[in-house]
């Protein structure tokens, strides 16, 4: 098999969300491999774009601003993309509940702009989507496989898997070359650390950081998967050289069963701050706590030749440091 | 079990898509039994709104138009009703090939905007949602049983599983009491006769009662699984009275194969004018060409006491009998 450099090297690769979480770490690792990358994303308060998060690569990547909603903007904008990568979403489960239009508009009207700008204008692409584990909403059985039932909590689920199925028909009878991505929960650095509506480790380190209280509902046994983001980058770029990713769905997590209680142990004690309290669970909480979740990860693996690789303390670490140093851009 | 005069006498009920094909043979039969009626229509062109629809009972029904986007008149228009029909929609599967972004406004942004309406303003109303066997696609094996694997051919069929996926999320995680049907192809009095867009079976009586050839692809071999308007609007109201239905799917049809060949003679026998010709199956057809498609309804069958009672040639007679009366208000 080829080398990831073999491969992206001097490629042209659109990202959308480009300014965010996922899309700057991406964006590092393909700066890296020497690809030619455009970052597209709307800059809406209150999400994850960063300008911080280019530090380093800032005069190697071009920036569009526009919102992926904008036809115009994204017919010219696929053109001549080896590589696309969709992370544009409105990513906040709780505002999907607050207002579903919106989430409505960004995840399904979105993406489809996208591909019927690839329908029109680039069927060659290789498209990659970041969707989500709370598709499957309460499990059922664990670890969770990519067949497990979508009964979803919210609107946010509902149309990460409307927009998961336009990405399935695009491959299926458009033809274009998809792969589907539901991610579990995912953290490091270049998250944004201004609110907790997403990215609870990384809001975690935040408070422990600022020397504050963290709250952990009931006795905090709930089992979550927490993959770190250069993990979670190298999947990308391994499915996105595999054409035996096309058309298909997987779970990417670490496969690893972690409880609440030792993830924030382990936070409080590598930042060396912070306390914890343990609380009732909120009464809201409880219609959208979804169980214990952690995702049978052995699709993708057997797929492509990804293996995640950084463990919880090490990505805490690593992810501890960045906001360390860097703490005057995100706080 | 109560009749369904008993259950719907006096009730309030809102059919959306209130001027259209299923939403007036459901309202003449409403006004049998005795229901206060609202129809909300937003009668745009092409569609199937026809005020003729109402002769006979339009002094009997109230009616709103507006869009089903329209989301202060839908908050005012759920308010105090029993019993809500959602009928609007963009209805023609080769549309939303050319325009899927209308599509995606009607279909998902309009029941969505009814469903809000619903969680924050009526949380009693029961109901009823009509989506479609082209949500099924490609029929992998017969009769095709609700568990039969989603592909659908255009974005129209993922836009009518995302409003199902809707209406069973706002019944499993808001409590409201929801039924969705996916619906074989159904024909009968009230359809528009003005486009081939939708109605095979009406579009054919015309071109029959027109004297014109009628082309039929291939040998004329492809099942089709047709069920006559009435015995659909029985559907509907026993589903809406029976609380074993709510957050389920269930398939509408009659259950019954029948070729192409041989409903096309019917239709040309009966209606004692027309002929068919057999032609080569038109290239863009092929592209979405489901295959043979007939349902299995042992489920809605098993849950209510619904048995389809009108069979292809008696309804047949019945729809070129209303034609025959009434073609000045639909040629």
């Amino acid at each position: 098999m080829s080398s990831l450099k073999d491969v992206y090297e001097k490629k042209e690769v659109l990202i959308t969300g480009g300014l965010g979480f996922l899309g700057t770490n991406l964006a590092h690792r393909l700066v890296d491999l020497g690809a030619k990358i455009t970052l597209t994303d709307a800059v809406l308060p209150q999400y994850g774009a960063n300008q911080f998060n280019l530090d380093g690569i800032r005069d190697k990547v071009e920036i569009n601003v526009n919102d992926i909603r904008d036809k115009s903007a994204m017919n010219q904008l696929v053109r001549d993309k080896d590589f696309i990568f969709h992370f544009a979403g409105q990513v906040a489960h709780n505002d999907s509940l607050e207002d579903p239009f919106l989430d409505l508009e960004i995840n399904c009207s979105g993406t489809l702009t996208l591909l019927e700008a690839c329908r029109k204008y680039n069927h060659g692409a290789k498209l990659l989507f970041s969707g989500s584990r709370l598709q499957y909403g309460k499990t059922e059985r664990l670890p969770v496989e990519e067949n497990h039932p979508l009964r979803p909590k919210s609107p946010y689920g509902v149309h990460k898997t409307a927009a998961e199925e336009y990405f399935i028909y695009y491959n299926r009878e458009v033809g274009l070359r998809t792969t589907c991505f539901r991610i579990t929960n995912p953290y490091g650095p270049r998250s944004q650390m201004k609110h907790s509506k997403y990215g609870i480790i990384n809001w975690f380190i935040r408070q422990a950081m600022d020397g504050n209280t963290i709250e952990v509902f009931g006795e905090g046994k709930q089992k979550r998967d927490y993959i770190y983001v250069d993990d979670l980058v190298e999947a990308f770029l391994l499915a996105g050289i595999d054409g035996k990713t096309d058309g298909e769905v997987f779970n990417v997590g670490s496969g690893v069963p972690t409880e609440f209680k030792e993830m924030t142990e382990s936070i409080v004690s590598i930042v060396g701050n912070g306390n914890i309290k343990y609380v009732e669970w909120p009464e809201n909480y409880k219609n959208i706590e979804t169980g214990d979740f952690y995702a049978d990860i052995s699709k993708i693996k057997s797929v492509t030749s990804w293996n995640p690789g950084i463990d919880l303390l090490d990505g805490i670490k690593r992810t501890f440091q960045f906001y360390e140093k860097n703490r005057d851009h995100y706080w």
